[in-house]
């Protein structure tokens, strides 16, 4: 099973820019092509008082808005069409819904959404729209958020609406959900937002690996018993290391994929490509997972390899 | 308005050795000169038992001192000569100071300097003098050692004296500082600090960004009320991510470059180039930082990028 | 002194991956040898459910046991012949000794073991045991561990066993020990363990940089008294930073280089070159160290520097 899709990390609050320009990211995305990725998804369009585009709304909305330095949603849509990528817009986090404003999230992000569609949804690439709400259990505030949103989106513009929530496990939670309390919870959350959310994405990367195979099971099976789209969201990052968060060691992420091609998963995206298997990441062991990853899908080419700066 | 200073990194307790030799910091000069930089600051030339030159002060006052590798004083004086820069002589940092030993070192540190000044004092780049010690509020003690080893200083080599502050905010501290207590203290400090001190170059990154245009007007406001030059020291290191301390994102630095151009500062340093904006330092993304810099300034010259090893 | 062995990182809990295949390690190896460096040490070739071959034992013992990418144990064997190294194999942590079984981490690791003897003992570098539980006080069950596991590898063949204790020391503890108590305590261990262990490399980077001559001069004094050949374990990295490990300063490392050779250290080796000191690693002021630490010894070859990638 193939990575075919990934997110592209601006804006992010815990992990560092590689600072790249046009013809930087230019170089990614033929990367990203060279494996077969044929979908990218921005993992937020806007952060609190951070922004990728120059957006009105949060202008208006957002005291001392910060400026993003250039457009970059105009960017990635431009490499998602000259690639032949599909590009999923990634809704504002306010963080007003943590604080258990969800009225105030749903307000902004509503009119920043419907701005986006005038500024970019007639471009070619604009192919689904990205809850960037990262949920893990079940409650009300949230799923009211997910249904007016998802509604809102799907009015603006019919297209497939993505999630990618994650598990409260023990890779990252001192008291980690056991199997049968998440699969309770998400049969509650799946019901509710059925026909809001198309397709559901979960991260790979909280539960011990060896948890995987039946979070992934479960996972699967509760998202098509209510007509969700399963997908998987493999993290290419290390998680518990004194170092966070490094490119992964391959032979976990070799473990990770072994496990995810025994689902039906229908498409496999990451967590991310640019930073964390790319081979022109600031990081530079994602050049050896790049080459590594590229051996194992076979059609690991050399030239390309010397190509790389 | 451009980055024309930088600290020199050796020595530092929290950001670790590029490793660098003659053949390195040669470049590394050479890429700054590139870009304007017209002054460098060495941090501090000691560090409780640690130290960057062959020092018999220390060798004599600091049990089991760790001697240096190589002159790295002279090293950075030799490559500021070539290029044409001023060298800032950073004193040294017992530590005693913060456990409440002012007596102790003052003594030290006005032998220290007084052997620097026997050693290189006749250099042609050796510019000025910098106060390593970093004050953030109003203490007695601090203002003492300030006056004192300020006095000395200008005695042995009568050269502009600068000192690097830091805000008490909330990038940083749990209790941070309000903008009114910063500015009766900063108010006082500089009062007696007067004409001991020439020049302060305030750190910018612990605020919140969106703080920055108010602790920078009232910096500015209180540094020219007492007669004292404000400069600006832009932290090109990003802060408040899992890994402290990397390069800081463009967007960011993009933002504090055009609040800087709003107020009267007369020049802008950074901590520091060789880690964060180099295109030689360990870390990639410092490359895409100067890349981008240079983009932004102007003169951002194709086959100056292409030398970078 | 040189530096003539290091361990190998396959397997680890807190040092990431360098994501290399059989191409990349080859050009470590050759970067080793490029230095001196005779004896590579795996560290560990099986940890908790992570392995570095296709171990039956593991298989059968350890529930979701995580299979290995490929055969490291081979790959490293033939890496060590083609380069003329010695190669110690390390056992099996399984971390059940840490919670009070050592029994059942006796009864894996023998059978670990005697598969790796079946699997690899014909092997021409197969030159030593190296035993991966590192010890750093007197506990019995842990001398318990020490020689009936070092008694059963003498059977299964007869090669020199090695360990690498750590000092309780203050740059990584709460509750440094004393000079005196670690004393005591080591005497104790030696005797014990004495002639199931025949080499000692002490970790050398726990205790203050002040504090290593008196360590070593005790460790050195106390492995001859009971006759277990003194090396020494120059840790390659640095300790005590905001970002932990990352390649140490060459001046902190030429410190203790300068200090090992004041006593009668038999060998000395690093943990480890691939990351911390090698011209590939991920970190790329590894390079830096590499480069510094080949002009210190002396024949640094500027064709080879040019011939890192």
């Amino acid at each position: 099973m193939k990575i075919t899709g990934t997110f592209l990390d601006e804006i992010t609050h815990d992990i560092p820019s590689n600072n790249w320009g046009p013809a930087e990211w230019a170089a990614d995305f033929d990367a990203m092509k060279a494996i077969g990725i044929d979908t990218v998804i921005i993992i937020r369009a806007g952060y609190a008082d951070r922004v990728t585009f120059p957006s009105r709304t949060l202008r208006s909305h957002v005291p001392n808005v910060r400026e993003c330095y250039r457009d970059y949603v105009d960017l990635f849509l431009r490499e998602a069409e000259r690639c032949g990528m599909d590009f999923y817009f990634g809704t504002y986090d306010g963080k007003h819904w943590l604080e258990g404003d969800t009225r105030r999230e749903l307000e902004i992000n509503k009119e920043f959404c419907t701005e986006a569609v005038e500024r970019y949804g007639d471009r070619k690439a604009f192919s689904g729209w990205y809850l960037s709400h990262e949920l893990s259990g079940y409650d009300p505030a949230q799923i009211e958020l997910y249904r007016e949103l998802g509604t809102h989106l799907k009015k603006e513009l019919p297209l497939p609406v993505l999630m990618s929530p994650y598990v409260h496990g023990r890779m990252q939670f001192d008291d980690p959900v056991e199997i049968e309390a998440h699969r309770d919870q998400w049969d509650t959350i799946f019901r509710e937002i059925s026909g809001f959310v198309d397709t559901v994405a979960f991260q790979d990367g909280q539960m011990h690996f060896s948890e995987l195979p039946a979070f992934m099971e479960a996972n699967c099976e509760l998202a098509r018993k209510h007509g969700i789209t399963p997908w998987s969201n493999i993290e290419s990052f290390e998680r518990g290391m004194p170092i966070d968060f490094l490119p992964i060691n391959w032979d976990n992420m070799h473990y990770k994929l072994s496990i995810t091609e025994q689902y039906p998963i229908e498409k496999l995206i990451t967590f991310e490509f640019s930073h964390f298997m790319s081979p022109n990441s600031m990081y530079p062991s994602a050049r050896h997972l790049y080459n590594r990853y590229r051996e194992y899908v076979g059609g690991f080419d050399e030239s390309v390899r010397r190509s790389v700066p």
